[in-house]
């Protein structure tokens, strides 16, 4: 194990020496600068309340009464999405395409709609780049199982042909379900070269990108990447874990057989405040605009991406509800109908600065630290159900709007997936320090998932408390943040 | 009581046909046109954690240490006030100028600055109205207890007329406490006749202005308030019962001696999201914006006026959390700096159509009508933790913004005046009937004192939907609004 740390340390430090030259290459820019995109999760599972099945459900369940893609795509376009990325054959092995390689596609249930083909041709019509989901992990087609995986691999190869010839052009292709066999059973260089013989600008992900050091095909959660860890799946054209967030000092930089490769991180995103992919029948909750918003310009940040999953119901539409909130979400960053450049927010002043608790979990993994560091997926958890935070700025800062983001306690629903988000303050004050007295700012009820307060009047500080003043149950935060926006 | 109820319908029948000629006079409609101002108690109150007090706590308990009246008034310019009304002197009978007829104020504490002098300095300043608000009730002042009610009455004239000579302008002047005598021991008349021998423009109210045919001095809630009902004091130009919403139709004619007068009223609400009339050492969080804006347009509508109270610390100044409240407010209604008119809201088309709940309360007080009247103070309590409220529009109706308001559970703070409001909502979805099927616009989780939800686009209903889908208790709302904005 020495041997193997001291190995990597010598070869970082080689690596370090040359890593100014690692930019984006050409597609990557045109990637980076695409930024927003729908995630469209839409199959079987909508009409069986599933988030996953088993490639055994009736092809005929898929039954959408008013099945209207050009709806997606105009939702899209107004949201201000710059592209879609769909879902064209999820884990279960249902297409969403005739596909002439299996029966368990659209053809095989009432609406024989080529889904893939109604997405594409409303992308053209509004002016959306397109962009295709296929997974690896193939729960339905025999081929998946044969021992020799090029049967399967061919199989792929035959369907990808499909999705990339009979559709115009594909601006990303991500892979998904590559935990499902060896990580060397899915031919990636083989398969990677048949996309690019068709779509030679298609750029290609497979999630769960990066692995670890110590067992490459072990989950890297995003927010503990470093640079020059090892490319778990080879080649690849950009990095995906979903639906985590990367830190926001995200390094681009990683490792496949001592070479290094610059690859911008794809986030994903639930609109619904719960995990749901596919959409159930029950009207649920969206995140509040406030959260979206946070999430956008974190997601967005340093050359990265946000796709946000916006699944048609049962009846094959976007529901109201959630257009609506989506349309409120362009308005906020000025997107509406694409015609902006995504707008980007200025560096959170409290990054790392000098933090501390009047008390603090004694769990290690929730210092105060937790609540200003580069990750959203860290927090701080107090001992108590009041505690203070307190910031040093270490100089005076002009600033306008403050978020915090409150980490909850998450219920789990038993169905394997869903999770309800428990949040628990219910007072809280702001100070600032603003010469050598505090001021409060703000005094206010629930936090939830993420509050911004705007303030009326730019403000400096030279120190930032939180105080949470009352809560239903020890409190957490993950995210404190303070901004001057113009 | 036959014969009397006989006289007030025949009464009743004479007064209406010569309704129409009851218009504001011109002072009225010079108070109409200011329409919002900043209500300011401080006081000996302040320095003592206390709402009401009995005349017996020393004047030198009245320690403000950086007392900057030029502030508050700086505050209420920005934020779009018109004016001021300050509280001269409380219940407690303390005063907050130097009165030659008692030791009971400013100069016999350590600060000695005449506040009312300083108030009405900044209002000159920077553009204010200036209105005073006078304590009938004085639990201090000995001649407030002499059988013979004129020695009082003298008192009163004495200080009104230096109130009256010495600080300019006053353009409100603001009774209160009338309970604590017989009506008829304030000898009114006289008392306003010296008013306007010396401020001919200065409109006069007593709180409670409104009594009941029954019993003229039993209160008259604003929200019962008939056409007709027997002024209980006066005379006055306006009317006041602190701090209740008239019904959003207000009627504006009440009788005294067998004459009608036109008389507006004058809301008034606390910033701090309870009763919290002076201000505390603890900071309290204030009302939400979306709770402001609606009682805004709520209180200013149909020619009626709100003052909203602002209570400076125990510093002496307006706390800045409070402020930056305020000109959140003011840049809703875009009167920052008072540079614009007051807006108006358009007519809520939800008003008293046709209402029915899936399950209400058996209290009859608690109608599904009541979430849509024209009442704030009535509310529909359902039976159960979850209910649909459905209200028939009976014509296509095009909107873009909702406004719900739930009613708390109101928890007594066990001081006489305090109450917490408690809400219960946790989960809830806004359906409209749009055709001929229902469509999800909004799902959300609380909705709190008031909830104002923007549509980002305009919609059409003829019906519209509130489906309560989780509640910590038996949940009520007392508002429910549709409006087109422009």
């Amino acid at each position: 194990m020495i041997r193997f740390t001291l190995f990597v340390a010598c070869f970082c430090l080689f690596l370090n020496k040359n890593m100014a030259q690692f930019q984006p290459n050409a597609l990557q820019q045109s990637q980076i600068k695409r930024g927003y995109g729908m995630f469209i999760h839409f199959g079987v599972n909508t009409f069986n309340e599933l988030e996953w099945s088993d490639g055994k459900l009736p092809a005929t369940s898929f039954n959408p009464d008013k099945l209207d893609c050009d709806q997606w795509i105009k939702t899209a376009k107004e949201a201000g999405f710059r592209y879609v990325i769909l879902i064209t054959k999820h884990h279960d092995g249902f297409c969403l395409w005739n596909s002439q390689y299996t029966d368990y596609d659209v053809m095989s249930s009432s609406v024989k709609t080529d889904v893939v083909g109604e997405v594409a041709k409303a992308c053209k019509k509004y002016g959306l780049q397109f962009g295709l989901y296929y997974s690896l992990w193939d729960r339905h087609e025999p081929a998946h199982k044969d021992k020799n995986p090029q049967v399967y691999v061919d199989f792929m190869k035959n369907q990808l042909t499909e999705l990339l010839t009979n559709y115009g052009t594909i601006c990303e292709l991500w892979f998904d379900g590559g935990w499902a066999k060896k990580d060397s059973a899915w031919h990636l260089a083989e398969v990677y070269q048949h996309i690019k013989k068709w779509q030679p600008k298609c750029l290609v992900t497979v999630n769960h990108t990066i692995g670890r050091h110590e067992k490459i095909s072990s989950i890297q959660m995003p927010s503990d990447m470093k640079e020059n860890d090892p490319i778990r799946f080879f080649p690849v054209d950009f990095r995906t874990k979903d639906p985590n967030f990367a830190r926001w000092d995200d390094p681009k930089v990683y490792v496949y057989d001592q070479k290094q490769y610059y690859l911008p991180f794809e986030h994903t995103l639930c609109l619904s405040d719960r995990w749901n992919w596919f959409q159930k029948k029950a009207m649920l909750p969206v995140r509040g605009v406030d959260e979206l918003e946070e999430l956008f310009y974190w997601s967005t940040a340093n050359d990265n991406i946000l796709i946000i999953n916006v699944p048609p119901d049962q009846h094959g539409q976007i529901r109201e509800h959630e257009r609506l909130r989506l349309l409120e979400l362009a308005d906020r960053l000025g997107i509406r109908n694409g015609k902006k450049i995504l707008p980007k927010n200025p560096k959170n002043a409290l990054f790392n600065k000098p933090i501390t608790a009047t008390n603090t979990s004694t769990n290690p993994k929730n210092t105060p630290q937790k609540a200003n560091d580069f990750s959203l997926e860290t927090w701080w958890t107090a001992a108590d159900s009041t505690a203070t935070l307190e910031i040093d700025l270490e100089k005076n800062t002009l600033f306008n709007r403050l978020v915090l983001m409150e980490y909850p306690r998450m219920i789990d629903l038993k169905d394997g997936f869903s999770q309800i988000r428990e949040f628990h303050v219910e007072q809280f004050r702001i100070d600032i320090m603003n010469g050598n007295e505090w001021e409060a700012v703000y005094v206010g009820n629930t936090i939830g998932a993420s509050k911004i307060i705007n303030l009326p009047v730019s403000k400096t500080a030279t120190k930032l408390r939180v105080a949470i003043l009352k809560s239903s149950a020890v409190p957490s935060i993950s995210h404190v943040a303070m901004y001057l926006k113009s």
